[in-house]
């Protein structure tokens, strides 16, 4: 193996803790010499802000190893000269803030927390009716914040197309285009570099898809039985502790 | 034909206003001598508001003619003893007062408009994490009131069961097992009924599943191009005046 990508939430920390060991098996993972990077689509926090809240929990993070779903979106709009409705966590609307977003041809939905009312999801609806192709941050369904269990992107971009009978671009995980991109980033091939993560499907099964080996830890959104809901093979880990035992072959 | 089932918004007003001619068609029907039934998903008035604001558009209509979606809810939970978390639009929380709703077991979705918030759509996904049956009222994916497309309820149930991975049970259209109860309470066989309405999906997909004749009028939601989005032979008229032209043969 030759290098190995991340997830953040669940799998380093859950809310505002470190998962214990998770500081120490990062330390062990930057001293190895494996490719590092950390891949999130977390859409509550900004680059700078995720950077921050890593290092303030103790992790060793370089800035070039963090890659983001958020940025890709922005990439993917900038690319294609389109403007989007951004349906965002108003902590990361900056990211976007160097899209011109006048008179939206496009939408963006990420997990836009208490701002997913009826009127920003009609708002959403309608510009997808009048043909604005829609551009989701991952898929995931969930996540898990202070013991309760909230709602991800995934379910309100599953609205979206059910209602206006389209189908979304996803940026960041699970989509294969961005795994392959990660890798092209990191300069190493899919066959030589593990996925660790705590969400089946937009970790697991889609590191399988685009390639990647995988490990699923028992930490975050994992429930018991997860495992069985995909197909393919992949490890299974009680915590990024033991994945990188595994790893390092200790 | 022995019975035609008409839907409600879209096909005899739209918004506070009756369509042209909509009044006369449903007295001629109402004169004709054919079992008539009003079928509506609707589930942002009570039954008692639905008759009143039909009489007061000039609309004749019989009580015992007047079929919705929640009242089918509402016999659902009552029939297997569940407590339902309604999230329901606040016009119609009480047609489930009777219901005990105490320390919920199950979850009822309708068309909830400013109802639909963040913190309620995880109340929701919660409960349905935790083993608790999902009942959708229709699948409608929009409506259409004062010029503009609006989220029904179900891009909703879509969300709640992508997130927590399970199938919601549907009342009212376009629901097989609703079909056959109007058509019970009617007194006829699916083959001498026709269904009149403008969601293609809803209503005449959902019919001819249930061995009914369907007609779609092209007032309301009704978009050029939907008559090809589904299977199936059916009629298209402009508007129930014609589908009663139809009807009567004349």
């Amino acid at each position: 193996m030759k290098a190995v990508f991340i997830d953040l939430s669940g799998v380093l920390y859950i809310g505002r803790e470190a998962i214990p060991g998770a500081r120490e098996a990062v330390a062990r993972l930057q001293a190895s010499g494996l490719v590092i990077r950390f891949v999130t689509n977390t859409s509550r926090m900004t680059r700078r802000q995720i950077l921050e809240s890593l290092r303030g929990l103790g992790f060793e993070i370089h800035d070039e190893q963090l890659v983001t779903a958020p940025s890709a979106a922005r990439d993917w709009f900038a690319e294609r000269g389109l403007r989007p409705w951004c349906l965002v966590h108003k902590a990361i609307r900056e990211e976007f803030e160097a899209l011109d977003q006048s008179n939206p041809n496009a939408v963006l939905i990420g997990d836009a927390a208490d701002d997913f009312t009826y009127a920003h999801l009609n708002r959403a609806f309608e510009l997808c009716l009048e043909g604005a192709p829609l551009v989701g941050i991952g898929r995931n369904r969930y996540f898990r914040l202070d013991g309760h269990f909230l709602l991800d992107a995934g379910p309100f971009i599953r609205a979206i197309e059910y209602a206006a009978d389209v189908e979304a671009v996803i940026v960041g995980k699970p989509s294969k285009t961005f795994f392959e991109q990660v890798l092209r980033d990191a300069g190493c091939s899919a066959g030589e570099t593990m996925m660790i993560g705590d969400d089946v499907e937009g970790d697991i099964e889609g590191a399988l898809k685009a390639g990647l080996q995988a490990c699923l830890v028992r930490t975050g959104k994992y429930r018991p039985g997860d495992e069985h809901r995909i197909d393919g093979d992949f490890r299974v880990e009680d915590s990024i502790v033991e994945a990188v035992d595994y790893l390092l072959g200790s």
